[in-house]
């Protein structure tokens, strides 16, 4: 335990600029590899999960250890660190990478089944964890200018291939989506299902708003923790919502659209698909979330402050 | 190009028991690693092609490459690297392992956009390979004593998320079916379409024989090498050969059922969810085609030996 945290190992700002954890030590970010033969690559057979710091503190870190946790147990993968010591881990890495603001990736991956063999019963599962500074879906400067989402036609990994409560790394039908948005010149993405409702997008979930009612998709998504957050400020401020199948034409045709993610909160949508949405953006709805979300982050019930004098 | 290929790097045994090439240098499997934030391990956003070399020479070696090049190119990849380089760094990494059978693998991966960026057109994608002993999908002893091959309900990710003609790592789904596999104490397992067709399995393609005729699915799957050596045997051998959608009901009715993979060409099934097939196994389509597949390994238009005296 103490190894995991010692003074020395993490001392504030030993790796300025982002450390990792990785094979049991603390190493700076240019050491943070793993095996070309680990499953959690050559099988995307790993899950993940991603924290933030902000102005010296993590936000709703509980939240995330269960989703880790959870997805661990769905994935038949367990870890030598208890939920405690995973928890010091990630301050940890924020303290030994000098982080206010962070971005706080806990990984675990499949690792390798022994010689010949193919059972992935058999192999030992890994741990790794790194903090960086703080990464935005979009910078604020953009949120202001204004993002222009574009929606593919891209179907998302259905629920019956890979389990989307899982957070996973299979996102080359993301990735493909972003490629559409760029040579548009658009901001970011976001794919569909079978039945032309939206899902996600490439980090985050969707609101949209119409008529004073928000709404957002009730299945085959991630369950953000963001998105978590958006619910239950709607519900502290008396604003009606619904999970439920979001139709696309329901998003070209809103009053305001948002997202929702870890890495910046509620994020403003100003175009879909390159078209300006009904009210000017940010509208008055996503104004208010946006506000919420951020004073949520002094509630000490949500705050747990890194330690940067050990 | 001497760099890659020149005689020291890659004397013949040199990294004894297998070889990488990572970064631009050959190095020993223990130091083939990639960086925990390459978009090829945190999006899984790579591709990639396996040969194999067989008593010293490769097998169908141009097909791979054929293959590889065309993944690159639909995921929007370049690698700073010639076909012959690649060529020429396949027959390194055999040479430097002291390898006769090899599995032979060549990766590239999207890398990491410039910081703060999300562009993956701006990422600067990096290319891998190694050489390992042959990897079997079922050693041989286990093709004899009859492998059982579990049917699971699990869908594969459709080709309206992620191509399967461009070879991929998201093997979620494949891992889990053989997570089911196992835990019934079958051998292998293979998933199936939203309309209940067979589709492929973890390294393998599949084929049923019934009344003399054979049939692989046509869509949704890895245009796999061996499936193309099959499919052309039977062309040879006056095999009647169906690509078409095959039903699970098929399978589990069929008088054979076999596999084809670089790991192991063309693979006997015994059984299907625990159930003896119609014919005793190896039948007498499969043992033709599994004849004639490795035999056409003598084929000197097939055949790229390794030089292994420099
Ligand atoms: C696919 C996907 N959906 C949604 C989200 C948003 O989840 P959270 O609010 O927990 O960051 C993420 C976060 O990375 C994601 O990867
Ligand atoms: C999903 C999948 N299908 C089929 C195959 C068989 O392809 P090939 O015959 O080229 O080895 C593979 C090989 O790894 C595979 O990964």
């Amino acid at each position: 335990m103490d190894a995991l945290n010692d003074a020395r190992s993490t001392a504030p700002g030993r790796f300025e600029g982002g450390a990792a954890f990785c094979e049991g030590r603390y190493v700076p970010l240019s050491e943070a590899k793993i095996s070309l033969f680990d499953w959690g690559f050559t099988r995307s057979d790993a899950t993940y999960d991603v924290a933030s710091t902000w102005q010296g503190a993590f936000f709703r870190l509980d939240d995330h250890l269960d989703r880790f946790f959870a997805s661990l147990g769905k994935l038949r993968m367990t870890i030598p660190y208890s939920r405690a010591q995973v928890r010091q881990i990630l301050h940890g890495c924020v303290r030994a990478g000098g982080l206010k603001d962070a971005y706080v990736a806990m990984v675990c991956t499949r690792g390798v089944p022994p010689r010949g063999a193919r059972d992935p019963r058999l192999a030992e599962n890994r741990f790794y964890a790194y903090a960086l500074p703080f990464v935005w879906i979009a910078p604020r400067d953009k949120q202001l200018a204004g993002i222009d989402m574009h929606i593919s036609e891209r179907l998302r990994i259905p629920a019956a291939s890979v389990d989307p409560t899982v957070k996973n790394y299979h996102w080359l039908d993301l990735v493909q989506s972003m490629f559409e948005a760029y040579d548009r010149g658009r901001d970011t993405s976001c794919v569909v299902d079978e039945r032309g409702n939206i899902t996600e997008g490439p980090g985050f979930n969707i609101f949209v708003v119409r008529g004073g009612v928000v709404r957002t998709p009730d299945r085959g998504v991630l369950e953000g923790i963001s998105r978590r957050t958006v619910i239950e400020l709607c519900d502290r401020l008396g604003i009606p919502l619904r999970q439920e199948p979001v139709p696309v034409a329901d998003v070209l045709a809103a009053d305001e659209v948002f997202l929702s993610s870890t890495g910046g909160g509620v994020l403003p949508i100003a175009k879909v698909n390159g078209q300006p949405l009904r009210l000017a953006h940010p509208g008055p709805t996503t104004t208010r979330l946006y506000d919420a979300y951020w004073a949520m982050h002094d509630e000490p019930a949500y705050r747990d402050p890194v330690e940067y004098t050990p």
